[in-house]
């Protein structure tokens, strides 16, 4: 472990969550709220302890894997601790286990809420949840190698330990210009979609928030009245541009590079073609409960782009569903989004390698002489990759059934039980039952939230960062 | 493929069939009932066919891994088919698709019913349930294996395909001793299970049947009165021997031969502490709704042990437990039991490969210098075994989703149809909800029998050989 470079990294972080800051800082002032004293605090907390701490630059600078996950998880628990102060303190949330648990859900971009009140939160605190998803989306390391040059090549280990998916693709081949493109291209999708929200006549302070939680496909709603407020032209923006974050950012960067035949790969393909059957089938099934088929498409799609992309925002109250639609909503929930995109969830691209490794092997058992290499796409796909996927199954297995047996010693039902795990370990937000998209997560107690703010890092950070920070084996010299 | 080989073997089985056969019919000839037409009809009709095609034999008997899956495939479908007469062409059973279910509900051990009055039904009928969870527990190609000498060494690959877990542990280097001596170890545990209880004053009907039921882990009931009715003792016979039937018979060869230090394998241990932890957790969850803790022991010990053996017999209505035992009962679902036993679902000693090799992996990731094989009681496990548990995963979500979507069309809620796969494709029997151990499967209509009897039929063979069986490229040359 390189302990000095790992502790001047978590400065540097601390450092940026208070320039970070400035963004609720600005709408407090911009709508008088006395919160911005709050903010202006924990900014300049945040700022001393990071300069403090990065006075102070190691001289040995490089990273070995093992530092790339410590950092990752610490980096994201420090951010999250900082990030629920201003909230607690505020009292906008008096307990401090419920500020942590709306922190971790903002910046892990699930959108999972226990708050029960939004039109009486200051628009600097809206604010600043919205942001933490914006933040949380692309992730905040890569964002501080977007901006500095941190450590040569190395830290190739901290952006595959925070980055999503079975396997980091570098878009150029350094690691910085990387990070300085994913986040060029997120900031203009994000700039995008809130010029055409504004457009369509969406108040300006909702747009800016809508914008930056779809981005970071987080969910966290703005007011109690939610998405419905909205005319439906907006709601088919929010549908669109839900869609398009939970692709591959490489997508984009081929388009922008002009290379459009190698845009559309199977992830993409599987993605949307599982999108299109799922949006048919459910608005067959649900059509009896809107005025329309019109309508009624509008609030599938909705609602589908909404989990798979694991954003969370709602517009309908799918828990009154039928059970097809439901059961097809839930495997969504389980599927999630493209790899390197900002979503969460088990991701396609380890469904199609699974998939396709179990189709080989099952050949391999017939026919032991056709040895054949998986590929995808065209690309040999390594064998450690097709380890990884499924030693990742088997960590997911194991947090899912232990966070599961916790929460079923509180007082919820199978149904609320089973979908509150998946909603936050895959970074969806709301489930089913208890805790659908009408109701929220203050049903659970303190243990069992603590489970489910486990569970969203966990599952923002793709299991690995978290298990090993945990792991005695990672702290042996 | 060896077809002619393989119709061979079909023919063989088709007349053990009928010579099986000769239980009801005994029991009819005892009880006087007319049903014993009916069994000597399709007894001699299988013994027509079979001895027809059986006069044909294959020069070549060489059989491959593809031929081994495939005899095993059709054998069952062929054994569930013949089975179901008896049931349809009486009509004790009306719908062919109902007596298909119980027959293929019977063999596979599952213990799933679509009858609502046991008592109206004649007791050569009741005879040939229990009957074919004895035959399907231990395997009926196991059987014929034991009793002729079938092909030279190739026959391993029909003992592979047959039997659960996943790697087969030869007890003896020959493939027909190893079958004889499964057999004996089998005879000879269900007659002591019988003299137990028949000493426990079990009426001897009664005692051949549940016997013969616990033997397989089938858990078919006999009266509408279910297990309640025997005494306390009985009661603990029985989850006992449930136990002991999904233990792996190898630690009973190891027994029988006297190498007693080998007979405690990490398998047994993990099996027995799941065991024990569930009994413990739930008699503390439930012991307010029993007459004390003495009884709530009793029925706990007697549910887990029941649902983790896969055999499916109940004394309580665990469907109104509270969530946390429900939660974990479910889990024991999955879990299931030992590989080399009669007991069905994912097997212990796949979790034990799954989360061993997912630590060894961990490790890596951290200390790349440091690979180590994986060991289990200090044997090396074959990467093709670790390999074979991953596909087993893959082909388990795929068959469970597929599945789970075509039973969600049906009426039945989220949790009902989610248990009624898991009791299927794990071969247990009552799930929760509607299909849970006071109601049964006749909810569902013809399309989900369908798939729910494919489900049994995959789960009892460990998906391979029938997802092989439909694979067009086990048919190519």
């Amino acid at each position: 472990m390189n302990y000095r470079m790992t502790i001047y990294i978590l400065g540097l972080l601390l450092a940026f969550e208070g320039a970070f800051m400035a963004v609720p800082l600005l709408t407090a002032a911009v709508y008088g709220e006395h919160e911005i004293l709050i903010f202006a605090a924990v900014a300049a907390a945040c700022l001393l302890i990071g300069g403090i701490i990065t006075r102070f630059k190691p001289k040995d600078r490089t990273l070995g894997a093992r530092d790339g996950f410590v950092i990752v998880a610490l980096s994201w628990l420090l951010l999250s601790f900082f990030g629920a102060l201003p909230l607690w303190l505020s009292r906008a949330i008096p307990k401090f286990i419920d500020a942590l648990f709306e922190a971790v859900s903002g910046f892990t971009t699930t959108g999972a809420s226990i708050l029960h009140d939004l039109d009486s939160l200051p628009k600097c605190m809206i604010m600043w949840r919205s942001f933490t998803h914006w933040i949380g989306g692309m992730g905040v390391l890569v964002f501080i190698m977007a901006v500095l040059p941190l450590a040569g090549g190395t830290n190739m280990y901290l952006m595959k330990a925070e980055s999503p998916g079975p396997s980091v693709s570098k878009l150029v081949p350094r690691v910085r210009k990387t990070a300085i493109w994913l986040y060029v291209i997120y900031i203009a999708m994000t700039i995008l979609e809130f010029i055409l929200l504004v457009i369509c006549r969406m108040p300006l302070f909702d747009a800016i928030n809508i914008a930056a939680a779809t981005a970071g496909t987080g969910g966290f709603g703005i007011s109690n009245a939610g998405m419905m407020i909205y005319n439906p032209v907006c709601i088919w923006i929010v549908t669109v541009f839900m869609l398009l974050f939970a692709v591959n950012f490489t997508c984009y960067f081929l388009l922008v590079t002009g290379k459009f035949k190698e845009v559309i790969n199977s992830e993409v393909k599987v993605f949307f073609c599982i999108v299109a059957a799922a949006i048919a089938v459910i608005t067959f099934n649900v059509r009896g409960m809107f005025r329309g088929t019109g309508e009624a498409l509008m609030h599938v799609s909705f609602t589908v782009s909404s989990l798979i992309s694991s954003t969370g925002f709602s517009t309908a109250d799918f828990n009154l569903w039928p059970t097809l639609s439901k059961t097809i909503l839930v495997m969504l929930m389980f599927v999630g989004a493209c790899a390197g995109s900002t979503g969460g969830g088990i991701k396609v691209q380890r469904f199609i390698i699974l998939f396709k490794n179990m189709h080989n092997e099952l050949r391999v058992m017939t026919h032991p002489r056709e040895v054949k290499k998986l590929r995808i796409d065209g690309q040999p796909v390594d064998t450690a990759v097709i380890s990884s996927v499924h030693v990742y199954l088997a960590c997911y297995i194991l947090v899912y059934a232990a966070s599961l047996l916790i929460l079923s010693c509180d007082h919820g039902d199978l149904t609320t039980n089973f979908t509150a795990v998946v909603a936050t370990l895959n970074n969806i937000g709301p489930g089913l039952g208890e805790v659908g998209p009408t109701s929220n997560f203050d049903v659970y107690s303190t243990v069992s939230k603590s489970v489910l703010i486990f569970d969203m890092l966990a599952g923002r950070l793709e299991l690995f960062p978290i298990i090993l920070l945990l792991s005695p084996a990672t702290w042996k010299k």
